[in-house]
């Protein structure tokens, strides 16, 4: 592995990422197609937190945070860092004084492939951390690895500058490219879905709202009256 | 597999239901003999619910929620959804959508062994639900499964019609033909416990309030006066 | 295994006791080297305790909380109970019965690689717990363990009478002997980030607070402009 | 939870279950349906071990292995011992001792969700076992527990007298009841695999074998020249 | 997503990827600045397999085995084929069957992140297959994934065309480009420890054979010459 | 915590340490009174292995195997290397080199609370090693850790001097000072259960041979004649 740090990165559009923040983990990940969902092991440390933001990648160690201050110069506000370890690894790698850093910096929030620390704290300032663990296990600061290179985090891919949208439902990765085009999907799709969520509240059936009944006939469903019928078989 | 679905169930009494319900999870647990219990990786989405109702079941291919659109049409006000999966899998297979239309059914909520998305929203709505995971990964409607068979769900059998009560302490499951009995039971455990949380909270020992010492000293107890002579042996 | 219980042990000073609490976990952990730490799966089931004292240890077997019947005895007020399971368990060995118990006799708080229940209550009494798990399954009182002897909780080594600090970012424990220096390292380095707080949120970077620089280019940090510069390669 | 033992119970015919274990647990399990399979973690202690026959059950509790002893009472040869604890559990249950007793009674094999351990021996008697664990922590004998009560075993229900079948591919559990019409579904199963087999090895896609084609393309399947052509997308 | 398959993919030089074969995946990790590995859940279904190929990738939808059939059309001899799943799965996607394909297309092995099934059928044929789990669930053919776009599979990324090499040790990805490059610091890494192996055989410390004396002294080791002096302190 | 290494440890005797691996992993512990085992999850690379040693330890960081270097010159013939990580990890720390180096300083063997490469050399050598995972992620040599501290591996305690025996049960530790004690107890409980074997296979019950007929029935076991009888309550 090479190990560099890479000083700039293209970023998406600033409406193109407030567009995504205000739709959404769940309706973004669908509107590209069901894909770029980070493992759903990560978790808000608060609840009610929805950043999005540009990626800046981070290829750490296991135990070791010293990438993390060289990430610090290269941030933009409004930025996310985005932290992915060698192997699985859940040390508190990120607590209260790096959150003053980025919160200095104007970074959005952060999203950790391991564990954090000073959640107290972290919650108090209103500073969103999505990770796999909390944990007050300090880290070292003696072995190099990345900074801004394309990396998997929990699951996902992410190259730097892809926009990173994080809520209670999860974090969820769109490629830098295809933004604009997601954000407009996503538009589609909230309007498209105030109006099936009226039908459902007044009682309407998703059977009948998606045309179901003749395909489940068809894929072979059988409606019984009593679980007799079906034990007696 | 067949893949039915079984129109009719059989329900517990109302007033049943609203005892177990009032005495809750730990109550109930104990009160039919420790049995029925939920694996603990069955969390609610937000603490503080607490409810109970007749299980109407769904046995769900893994990434799918199909069927959950079958048995929102065989719900009755007062029951809870229990959705099995054939492989374990964390897919968000129940969002805001279903939500609605399961609040205008009259659903309690939804145990669901599996993910659950848009859980700020659930949250807001008052829609209580108890999950493997929180997801927003989307599903297909692809496979059929079944509805109101009996399935096994976070490692407890469940029959449709049987008594779900969930709560901060996790999702247990009443037999419906023993839940009268049960909820009888649990009335007189109840009884039981306020007389001796009272004592407990005057400072009275276990060891003397369950007469412990004797059987302690029979089963081989030691008591040494201190970690020297434990060591020094 | 002798099954023993032990009546006498010692304990650190109060003052000592009250210095780490204030410090909280993360700065103790760092204030005596990065050791001690439980695993971070030992989690509070509610925000914002924070606790220190000493632990009264118990050695339980899974499914079974006989001996914390015979631990309450030996308790005294600003003790912690430390509960170590023979193997991974998460049964529900404690619940309000227990924690009113507990209250009753000045214990701080519960620490227990196992599962607690009745958390609703518990949280609403203001007892703190961490653990493994949170379950309504109950427990038996038929096998003997032990009380005050050494244990391995949550892959951390306690004795009985160190130090137990607990709070949202985990569990510390601070062998007794090292208390009182481990609480002046922390005060120290107390001191120390207070200042750094302030220098990281002027925007002063970690790279030129540490003196970073010259260590990453003497490890090879190469810095490129571009993520093409990269690829390339 | 009623402790109890129950003396008799059905088993299927002989014919059947030598039947069921010639087909092996994949033809079973595709030919009951895809259902009633025991999850993934449980695996054989030796490679190559392939049984069959009906299921004793034993409900224990964790770290107690008293109610194998009185299973061994009521088992017949030919049936295999199963094992569910109420918790998750890795104890060592069961060792070589109590493998000399099943061998004399007869016992085909052991499906244990917990521990077992002496596992050296037990593969140089050749008496196959199926398990969460291998673990060599010893239990108690302190509570009851039931025999021949429907338990659910690693995810999946058994009732006294299902078949069960295990091998290399894990184990799966055959209801008593449905077991001819299985195993003669899995005859016509292994019937027609014998052809298609012979086409796969002649280079016969599945594509064509099994018409995908139009479903594909129906469903929506783009093929593409080159990842050149995706990507620029 | 985009649910297509791409019909040509480039591939390395058929010696480098047997350079690469014979090194063997610990090498070949090193070789390339320790990136490429997949998690270590990644196990063979049998021990001693060692294989290197061009990687055909299949994303596929959890229980889902249709894209493999579509994948089947598109390998060529050498290729290796490496599934991913859209969520985390171990149902048993492949088995006896489409490894008579796969062989009879000149399949080298299979990598998959879920389940695989016939292990003890796909050990007498010399199929290697490092999965996940092996698991008898069977799976559908309901839904479209893609075939040789960029996936994710157990945490590691893969382009259609990157090298795969697999063995006891685990699997590792070179990313086509760099396949050569890799090739030969291989190769270079092997002869250079033939040497060292040797010293170490003869006794040598790597503390001198590393020169790590100085460089343990300057970072603070302390040598001691009993327990009794550290555990004075 | 203090970095150091430890020249000098106490031993068990070596006639002790051959009886204990005589006895094997599941006597010796029954024969301590079941203590001192590690997790399960604790597996040998390779089945058949039985060793016996006493420990010299290594506290390690995650990803770091500079620490297996100081213990190398550490070691007497006859020693197991018992490594435990600050933090859960994977990371292969060592491979055939160190293997070579440690069978030239006559070590017996390895177990570490980590990742474990280069398995089918080791395998070849018939150098055994009990390890958390096999992985072939290479470490670097940056940080300190400790030699001959007391650690705690795989969930149990460890100091340095105790002995340690490992076999295809998993891995105990038996403290120096009660070694001797332990495998007096291990050989009188061998001569026990010979008798106990041959019992047993002549067909004699547990039930019989432990008297337990009396104590099931006085705890309350219910023997019902079948199914019926249960189910009908």
């Amino acid at each position: 592995m090479r190990t560099v740090a890479i000083r700039n990165i293209e970023r998406a559009a600033a409406e193109t990422v407030a567009a995504l923040q205000e739709q959404g983990v769940a309706t973004v990940h669908e509107a590209q197609g069901r894909s770029g969902l980070m493992k759903p092991y990560m978790r808000p440390i608060y609840p009610g937190a929805c950043i999005a933001g540009s990626a800046v990648t981070v290829l750490a160690q296991p135990g070791d945070n010293w990438m993390l201050h060289v990430a610090m110069e290269l941030v933009r506000p409004g930025d996310i860092l985005v932290v992915a370890v060698t192997t699985d690894n859940t040390d508190g790698m990120f607590g209260d004084l790096l959150a003053h850093s980025a919160m200095a910096h104007g970074v959005n929030g952060l999203v950790i492939d391991a564990g954090v620390r000073d959640v107290r704290d972290l919650t108090a300032m209103g500073f969103p951390v999505w990770s796999r663990a909390i944990s007050a296990q300090g880290t070292v600061k003696a072995t190099l690895g990345c900074v801004n290179v394309p990396v998997v985090c929990a699951g996902a891919g992410v190259r730097p500058g892809d926009v990173i949208v994080a809520d209670d439902d999860g974090v969820v990765v769109v490629p830098r490219r295809s933004a604009a085009r997601v954000a407009e999907q996503g538009a589609a799709r909230i309007a498209n879905e105030a109006a099936k969520r009226e039908r459902f509240s007044a009682g309407e059936l998703g059977l009948d709202m998606y045309g179901m009944r003749e395909p489940l006939r068809e894929a072979g469903l059988e409606y019984l009256d009593s679980i007799e019928d079906f034990e007696a078989d």
